[in-house]
């Protein structure tokens, strides 16, 4: 298996590895990921909880490291964080490069049905199975059976969405500024048109949707927004609570609001820590 | 005067503003900077205290204010940060974009004698005057009598250069790993060769040729170094110290080092903090 870590440099006191691997379910011989380890990972005696974080719409793993913050609080709680890249790399399909909401970097962390996206685009079981396994397998300090997801914006929606799918892989859950329904915002359409064959596909990939469906342990989300985010309308976070609340979920969601701030990542580095600890809530729980 | 602030958020309880103006000493139209003011930016009754951050080569304001840090231990400690560009920006000289050493990014803190560079390579004068002159005036909850400068790789360089050579413009100095022998490293002699009509000049852009002539208050220099730097062997900081002792400045520097750290912003993330505090101790001494 083709899989070599390519830097490697402390970071508050844990270390930062960059990776590429060779991905059989996105069929690319060098993606990248990173991996944060906190202070404690070099401890034989303990095993450390991984908290997966999905980064937005034209970000990278490799932004997600160094803008997110989320590895200052995550030294400090001694949790380990596992950053994906947004889409498959070094693909070449057609448009991929220029279509912003479907190709390089997109990716909504779904599996597409529909040519050419198939072949590359099926970040859902990358997620999900693939590179979690590769994790696990090559750092064997990390627990398994200890794992949080959240993510932000895009990353949000791809974090809503794998978990509540596959809510027996995760047990923390929180999303900065999540695209809560992608099937009724523009640029999730756009990439859903050209990803799956069918419309009927869309609601297996929409939060709103899922939630209507969800079925398994009492859930806990930590949602978190800032006031001047600018892509607050098409968000639809506000819809998620409501429909999540008539489903009886009032209480299983918590939303703070952050007064002022913007979408982008300077409010993601100011939010990262209530994130951090609410994944250490649950991780340590 | 062509000045505007084209973004505007929050970022760790205080304001970040992103803001171009025209300047007259880099000839540029659209010259960007950016400021962070403090939580207590907005309380009348104070002054706030200023800390200048010069970005290392290939950097720029706006990576400098995502990755760098500094704001969540200034928003702490009531310092207002401000981020200059690394070089001007909009022009478009020969071979500009693809000198790394000497164009675009690069700039080294110096006024350039040699033409075309010195139409607009004015770095020491727009930091040291231009910037500072406009920031106060628009900006009157600042105080122009508290200024600390720090930087970052070729902004360590800048901050000591500018310092030695303007002691009374400010009260603090502290550098990341910086290059603190230009005209001792081949990216320094590069860009010199090009901004300088003779060598004669360099001499008075560099760090240790500088520190044998200081005349000026007591200093109160903090170092910080990474053990894994990749630059180390051309940065020069342990002939510095050197020197400096020689000259009789032993214990007014402080070098802090960093195990199993490098060079660039996952390591600067880590240290502002200690710059932060060590700007603040001086400038509310």
């Amino acid at each position: 298996m083709n899989f070599s870590i390519t830097q490697q440099t402390k970071h508050f006191g844990g270390t930062v590895m960059k990776m590429i691997h060779k991905s059989n379910t996105l069929n690319t011989e060098n993606q990248p990921f990173n991996l944060f380890l906190p202070p404690t990972g070099d401890d034989a005696t303990l095993q450390i909880p991984l908290l997966i974080f999905l980064a937005g719409l034209t970000s990278s793993a490799d932004e997600a490291l160094e803008k997110s913050n989320l590895n200052q609080s995550a030294a400090k709680h001694g949790l380990a964080v596992l950053y994906p890249d947004t889409s498959p790399r070094g693909t070449n399909l057609p448009g991929e490069h220029d279509l912003i909401e479907v190709g390089s970097s997109a990716g909504f962390y779904v599996d597409a049905t529909a040519e050419p996206w198939s072949n590359h685009y099926n970040m859902e079981t990358y997620i999900t199975e693939e590179l979690s396994l590769l994790v696990f397998r090559k750092f064997p300090q990390l627990d398994s059976s200890r794992v949080g997801i959240c993510g932000h914006s895009m990353g949000g929606h791809g974090a809503l969405t794998l978990y509540f799918k596959h809510p027996e892989k995760y047990k923390s859950l929180s999303a900065l500024s999540p695209l809560c329904s992608p099937i009724h915002s523009p640029i999730g359409e756009k990439a859903f048109l050209e990803y799956f064959k069918s419309k009927e596909e869309w609601f297996q990939h929409d939060s709103i949707e899922l939630i209507k469906k969800y079925k398994g342990p009492e859930l806990h989300i930590l949602f978190s927004i800032g006031t001047e985010d600018q892509f607050k309308k098409i968000l639809n976070l506000e819809n998620f609570v409501q429909v999540a609340a008539a489903f009886g979920y009032e209480k299983q969601i918590e939303v703070i609001t952050f007064d002022g701030y913007d979408h982008f990542y300077l409010y993601v580095s100011t939010v990262a820590q209530y994130h951090v600890e609410h994944a250490a809530k649950y991780l340590f729980a």
